[in-house]
Order: structure tokens, then sequence, then C-alpha cells
């Protein structure tokens, strides 16, 4: 059995309803039913009234499917359970009563839906109410369906919504049903899943080995058609949608190149967002290798199986009036935020300004040649030393990282003209460091060479920008992390007394820290090695 | 290593985000950067723009909250990895260059990536940009925070929401930057995990034993402040806000009774969504229990830790400002289409009509009883009979459903006045076979019934009444389900050769079925009792 956050098997689905309602002011519970309701019945008044349903554990599904411009109502079973016909019918006779001109049931192609919504159907009818049926059966798994029928999957939420959008906008009970009844044709859906799921209280609906998926299951963990090794998101995507357009297949869906689809990448439960993310990709790509237009996309947890980590493709065939149906407004809560704009044809990558490009180049100048080939020099020289003041408290490549800094720098010293205005050079120093040496201090120095770049500009290389300069690097840093580089400039010794408060370092007991910090140490030496450094060529301009 | 849908490790992040941004016409891509960008940059001239990101693997974070009225952009790291300062800074100046007045880094508190975006802002800065960075650190778990500060989560989000609405309105960033300060004092999260995640192409991020839960941990997996058993979602809820508000805690959230809260259920990947409704509706009880009004509530995934099963929970107190923001239009494709009603102090249910309470009672007289009794007492008859056909197709059950119901009309017929109208007398029997009898037989028998009641009206109940009576229940069931009820009543035996269409039995091969359908001999055994029945009385109508 695997672990739940529940309170109780029993009560789950009443919880879960309770739960989408209060959290969603737009929803109702019809009192004694599992049976979300539209808050505001009232403007149902002369419009014809949508109501959906089906077993739990495939939420949001329908409850969240209900609001404006989509459902009126949605009646819910135990998990996986058809709900009751009575529950059926007080939903279908609380949208009655509120004046709707007539009620349209949609529901999924399982037998025991069709069957307690028929039923409910045919109780409404006996008390005077318009009703009528449309049923959603657009799974693409079987080849060659039993007369039971192909199952209704995710493919139900576009029903929904189309069917939604014409209530609101005032079309009658037969007009709905005709359109309805038009689209489904062009409606077909795959699952495939890397993980079975399991209903509350029992163990896991069926067995997947490591590294094996199923093809075609259904959202109750029903067999699909084929089970295979784990293949690579691309792979699986077209492995679907050949499935699901191939025409040997009695329950195909007929796409014709440049026709215009809308396609619902389905997060079966537990897939991640990355992962559907990439699923997502590879669909809308495969889509058009075949010539199709892909006109919407929605990418989400719409039509779940519990926990299943899976994910279920469901295409539309979509027109200029089925896309304004689609885009129309609603206020279900489970409707993502979409906007109205044709995936595919447009241009989705911007070029980055040019003045980017130029930054970490530029024309350079042989100036500080030697204060630079100091500090790398003195860097290398303490390497080992470094590395082992690290050991003691971090993970003992200081010496290294600081190394592969200086090396970087002296290569580059070789390759390259060195820029003449003291901030141009920090700022290329400050790309070099940032790029080679990498990590927490590379971005580090980064930081405080970038902000003291600003304030030693061509004519602004005297002491008092070179003291501005310092200042500003230090506040930077400051701004960015809590660190006590100040002090470490003044002294590396006092930095034993410090507590380290950010990195790894924060982790070590302050106690077990009796020996200097080493970055403190690699930064006061490499402070050291330019005053040196200046003090043998003071026509450079800073006096210290 | 766990089973995952993508290409491959080093792909996955570029192909997220393709998928993010080509299903989404509002996004674009930054060439050469992992950076989404609002399509729309010329409406960003003379407002902030908002940047923020981090490491990937929190999908739909941040990119999916890039859009009017929330992020101007977004930028992504490698899975839980700091993105890089080039790419921050590239975003930065294409926010600028687009016109923007200012540009506000949004930034969860990791070393990483305030160091990133830090350098990125001294960049920028030097390039003339006005930038300022907030740090969002609003994790409640531990009492005693280490100097590294706590954590930011999810509650970066309310961040983006609420500086996104300003921005949009117009506001400085000066403004921005005050309101949004002053709101994160008022922010707290604390998460909970049932099992750990796992960054691609790595193990598990750590262990969690069967039965075992962890809270407190943070959104790359790491450590949280305790380990326990798995409890009810209740005792789970309640454990974390009473964590989150005990005043003992450093970083606990301050909140009064009386004050007014947003509160957000954030599915941390791998939860199922039955699950996080419930924890949705204990975490808005448990606050009106402490005294607070739940004024908004977001249910749903919006910063995960790729597929890890747990739940976090944000907190933020409100005011009218907060909640206008909070409310205002965004096109950010992950921000969930929320209503703006109070959560706390509405009334969620509404009341059945009272036309649905006396469907199934009503004032009953003593007609057809003996029709009745010779029907149930057939049925009792033929119990093991047909059991034993059952076993031969289906489960071998059908004996005892009909007994059930048999027995269940006997308690009825001996408790009850028997409506004089045959119509309701149908109707009764339709209630009563579908509350005890059950399964498909009930919902099949009863949709017959419902049908057949409405033909059968009081001063109705002549043999062309009972005629209609008859089609019409048939045609119920065809609308409902492919069956073939109508030959079974012109005799069982030819159901041996019809082959079953629906239903368990349907998954039995055609050559394995030899003996005529049990179900259609009960419903043949059940016509020939009332027929019998009727002779004996013939005072009562139906000629056959």
């Amino acid at each position: 059995m695997s672990k739940k956050l529940l309170n109780s098997v029993a009560s789950c689905v009443d919880e879960a309803l309770c739960g989408l309602v209060r959290a969603n002011g737009g929803l109702s519970l019809l009192k004694g039913h599992r049976v979300v309701l539209r808050s505001d019945l009232d403007n149902l008044k002369g419009k014809v009234a949508l109501l959906s349903g089906g077993g739990s554990g495939h939420e949001p599904a329908h409850g969240g499917y209900v609001g404006a411009g989509m459902l009126s109502a949605a009646v819910a079973g135990g998990v996986f359970a058809s709900p009751p016909p009575a529950s059926i019918l007080a939903a279908v006779m609380s949208l009655h009563n509120a004046g709707a001109s007539g009620v349209l049931l949609i529901v999924k192609n399982y037998t025991g839906d069709r069957l307690n919504f028929g039923l409910a159907a045919e109780q409404a009818r006996n008390h005077g109410v318009t009703v009528d049926m449309v049923i959603v059966a657009e799974d693409c798994a079987f080849e060659r369906p039993s007369k039971a029928g192909r199952r209704g999957l995710c493919g139900t939420i576009f029903i929904h919504k189309l069917a939604g959008a014409l209530a609101e906008e005032g079309a009658s009970l037969d007009q709905i049903v005709a359109k309805v009844t038009e689209v489904l044709k062009g409606i077909g859906t795959l699952g495939v899943s890397l993980s079975p799921c399991s209903v509350p209280g029992c163990l896991p609906s069926f067995d997947l080995p490591p590294g094996d998926m199923e093809l075609g299951l259904g959202i109750h963990g029903e067999p699909g058609i084929k089970r295979s090794k784990v293949a690579s998101a691309d792979e699986v995507v077209k492995t679907m949608i050949d499935h699901m357009t191939n025409p040997d297949s009695q329950s195909h869906l007929p796409l014709k190149s440049g026709e215009s689809v809308v396609v619902c990448v389905n997060n079966l439960g537990a897939l991640s967002c990355l992962e559907l993310a990439v699923v997502t990709r590879a669909a809308i790509i495969c889509l058009e290798k075949q010539g199709l237009v892909v006109a919407r996309v929605m990418s989400g947890s719409f039509m779940t199986s519990l926990e299943m980590a899976g994910v279920s493709l469901t295409l539309m065939q979509a027109n200029d009036e089925t896309l304004r149906l689609f885009d129309a407004k609603t206020g279900a809560p489970a409707w993502p935020n979409l906007g109205c704009v044709c995936a595919s044809g447009r241009s989705h990558t911007k070029d980055p300004s040019a003045i980017l490009q130029s930054f970490f180049s530029g024309p350079l100048s042989p100036v500080m040649r030697s204060a630079l080939e100091r500090v790398c020099s003195t860097l290398l020289e303490k390497q080992e030393e470094l590395n082992a003041l690290d050991r003691a408290a971090g993970d003992g490549d200081c010496g290294n990282t600081h190394a592969q800094a200086a090396r970087a720098i002296q290569d580059w010293l070789q390759s390259h003209v060195v820029p003449g205005c003291p901030g141009k050079l920090l700022s290329v120093l400050a790309g070099l460091v940032q790029e080679k040496m990498g990590g927490s201090s590379g971005a580090l120095y980064s930081l405080f060479l970038t902000a003291a770049s600003g304030h030693v500009t061509e004519g602004h290389g005297d002491a008092a920008g070179w003291a501005r300069a310092m200042h500003a690097g230090t506040q930077a840093m400051r701004r960015c992390v809590v660190v006590s580089l100040t002090k470490a400039t003044l002294g590396a010794e006092s930095t034993r007394d410090l507590t380290a408060r950010a990195g790894r370092a924060s982790y070590i007991a302050a106690e077990r820290v009796t020996l200097p910090d080493p970055g403190a140490v690699a930064v006061a030496a490499i402070f050291t090695a330019v005053l040196e450094s200046l003090k043998t060529k003071p026509a450079c301009g800073p006096a210290g």
C-alpha cells in the first residue's frame, strides 16, 4: 500500500470535494450529495446547463471544470467508481430548478457511468426536464475496440470547454449536442505510463517493472496495448502520435497534413513538471513534422489517475469556430491561463542586444600586467597552503580553485592585449574568473571586480577612484551575501574569530574552526601582491 | 535512478524551457540563454521590469510566471543549480533595452543565486541600468536559522504576483521594493514530504523509509527538521501550521486571530490531486480554527521539487491592498484561474430541491402485489440456476444479485403501502433495485423501470400504456449501453448466439459462451412471472 496524505479511505472523496469548493468561491456543494455546483446558479436562467462527472481519482476532473463557460455542475463517485444515479438526478434537478432551459450530460464511455447517468436522465425526463446525453469515447489505444467501445479520457475536457462556451452564448440543447457530436469525431487520446497508481487503501493497480513503460492504458489502470522499455521522450511521443493517427487502427484520428490541431499534454499524476514540459516540446515538434498546425497547447494536470507517473496526449481537430469556443473566457478553476496565439508559425526566440556580445571583449592595452602577474604567481605559490587551511573547515580545494583562476589569467595575459583603462581591465577579469574559476568564489570575485570597475573608468584611475572602487566592490558583496571580506582585507588572521555565515562552512561548528579562513588568506595574498607590484611600478596611479 | 521521460540529462532543461515557450504564445526565449521573456516586451516601455529565476526542477517556476502582471523574464539554471550571471545579465539588458524604467530582481535566498544575480546586477549598473534586488527568504522550518538565513520557497510566487501587479500599474522601482519588502515580513512557508526526488541521472536525493515523512525539508531535498510516521492529513497540516506560527521559533509567522491570510497549497511534485485537495480542506479548516480569515486559496503545482511526493503550505498576511494586487489580472500561464471571493465566511453548500426528497417515497396503495410477489419468489427459486449459468461466463453471482433484489422487494412490500398508480410503483421499484441490488444489473433494471414509469401514469395503465412503457424502457437501456435485452425478453435462449458487448462478459471469447446469458434468463423469468400472475388477476389491465 502506497503512502498517502489522507485522513481516511472512507472520507477522502468528500474531503477532496470540500477542499475544492472551499478553495474556490465560484463553487458550491449540493448538500447530501457529491455534487459540485456553480455558486451563481441564477446565471443559468434560460440557458442550457452542463453536467458531467464520474469516478473520483481523476482530479481536477470534473469538479475543477465547473464555472461560467464550462460545466454547471459535476457529480463524483467514489475513487474510480461511477456516481450513484440519485446524486446525478439531484444535480440535474438543481440545474433545472435554477431555470436552465435544458440539461446536457457529458459522460465518459464506461458501462457504469452510461447506466447511472442514463438512469438519472430518464428519471429527470419523468420530472419534465429536457435532458440529453453525449458520450465521450475518444481513446485511441485499441485498433479493434470491443463493442463496449472506446474509453472516455482526457478529451472530455475539450467537450466541457466547447459545450460550455456554446451554452454561455445561449445556444440551444440541440445545437450544443449537434456541435459536440461533430467535434467528438475529431478527438483522440492516448496515454503512456511509467508507474501504476493505487486506490487509497489498496495495493497498486498493476505492476510495472523498473525500466518498463506501458502504452495505451486507461485512467483507472486498465491494461494498455503494449509494454516496452522506457524510451526517450521524443521516441515515446512519436510512437504515441503514430499510433493515434495510424489508419489501420479503427480508433485512429484521421489527421491530414495542413490541418490545425489543439493538443493537451496531460500529466496522469506523478510525472514531474520538468518531464511534462519536455514531452510538450516533443509533441509540438512531432505534430509539426507531420505537417500539422499546432493551434493551441494545454500542458498540465487535467485528468489524472491518482499518482500514476505518466502522460496522455489528446488531439482535437480545430477550425476557427472550435478555436473561438476554446479561447472563450471561463471561470472554471482548473482551466489554465491560456493565450490565444497559434503555437505553430510564430517566432519564439529573441536575439540578445549587441551590447552584451562586446561586454567581455573590446580593445585592450598593456597596463598593470606586472601586478596581475604577481597576483597569479603568488596564488600558485600558495596553492597547497590554501588547500591545507580549507581541509580544516571546507572541502580542501580553495588553493586549487585559486590556482585555476591564476592560470586562466596567465593564459589570457599571454594571448590578449591588456586594456589601458583599469575599469575595463577589472570587467574583463570579472568575466574571466566567473567563467574559469566558477563556484561561489568565482562569483564573489567577479562581483567585487564588477562593482569596482565602474569607479576606475578612463580618466578616473586616481587614488580616490580606487578607494571608491574598493568600497563599491565590498558593498556589492555585502548586498549579496553576509560575508566579512572587509575584515579579511585588513588582516586574514582576524577571520579566525568570525563565524562562517554562508556557504558550506556555515555548517561547521564554530569551536572546530581554529585556523584563519582560507578564502580570506587568499584575498590578503592578492592585495599584498598588488601593493608590492605597485611599489615597484609607481607610474600606474593608485596610492594604496 | 528513477525512471524519467526525458531525452537526455544534458538537454532536459533546454527542452523543458522550449516546451513551455512553444506552448505559450506570450513567451519567448532569449537566444543563447536559458531565459524566458514576455513576447510583448514593447509593453514594458516606461514600466519597471521584473526578473526572477533560479535552478530548474521547480517548474512551473519561474518561466511559468512570465506574463503581463507578473514577471517580465525568468532565467533558469541547470537542475537545482543557480543560473550563470551572463544569462541573468543578458535578461536584464534585454528588459532595459526594451525601455523598462528599471529592473527588479526577485531572488530566492540561496548563496549561489544571491551571488549570481548580485553579480549580474552590478554588471547591469555599470551599463547604466537602474537595478534593484529583493531576496525572498520565507522558510519557517528552522527555529534558529543559520546566518545563511531562511530559504526561499514557494512564497516567491506571491512576490512575483504582487510586484507584477504594481509594475503593471506603473509603480516606480522604489515603490515596488518598499511594498515587497513590507509584504515579505508576512510570508511563511513549510513543506512536508513522503518521498525524495531525484535529479535526472542521479540517485534519489535522500532516503525516506516506507511509512515515514519529513517535515521542513527544502525544495532541493535539503534536510528538514523532523522525521515521523505519516500521520493523517489533518494532523500533518496542524503540525505544520502550529510550527509556522510558533512564537518560540525565530522564523515564525506572527499571525493574530482575526487577521486575513492568503494560503497556497503547493504540490511538491508527485502528490495526487486527490490528496492535494484533502490537504487544502485541512489547511482552510485548521486556519479558521485558529481564528484566521482565509481570504484566498491557491491549490496546485506552483513550486515543485521534481517528482517529490509532498506538499508545502505558504501563508501570506493580507490586507485590502495586497488582495487587490493578488486579484489583478495576469497573463502568466502558470497562474491559476482564481476567483476574488473570500474563502472564509461564505456559505458553500446548497440544499437540494424538495422535489427530490419525495421522489422515492409518497402515498402508496395495494395494487399488483401478487405480480411482484410472484417475481420475487421466482427469482429466489432460480438463484442457484442463475449462479451456475453465470459461472460459465461471468463471476457467478447473477443469482445472488437477483435474490438480493427479490428480498429487498419482499421486505418493502411487507412494510409499505404499494402505490395504486403503476408509474409510481415502477418509480419506487427503480429506486429500490438501484439502492439494494447495486452494480450494473441494478442500474439497468432501474433504468428500464424509470423510463417505463412515465408511460403508465395515473389513468394511463391500459394495454397501450404498458406497450409504450416497455418500449420506452428498452429504448432507455439502448441509449445507455449496447445490449440486446429486447431479444432477451423474446426468449433467453436466443442470447446464446449473441456476443457480449459490454460489462465483464465482453472480455470472454465468444467460442467459450455456449450457455444462455444468465441475465437474460432472469429477465425472461421475471416477465413470465408477471404474465402468469396477471392471468390470475385480470382486473389490473395489461394485456401482454
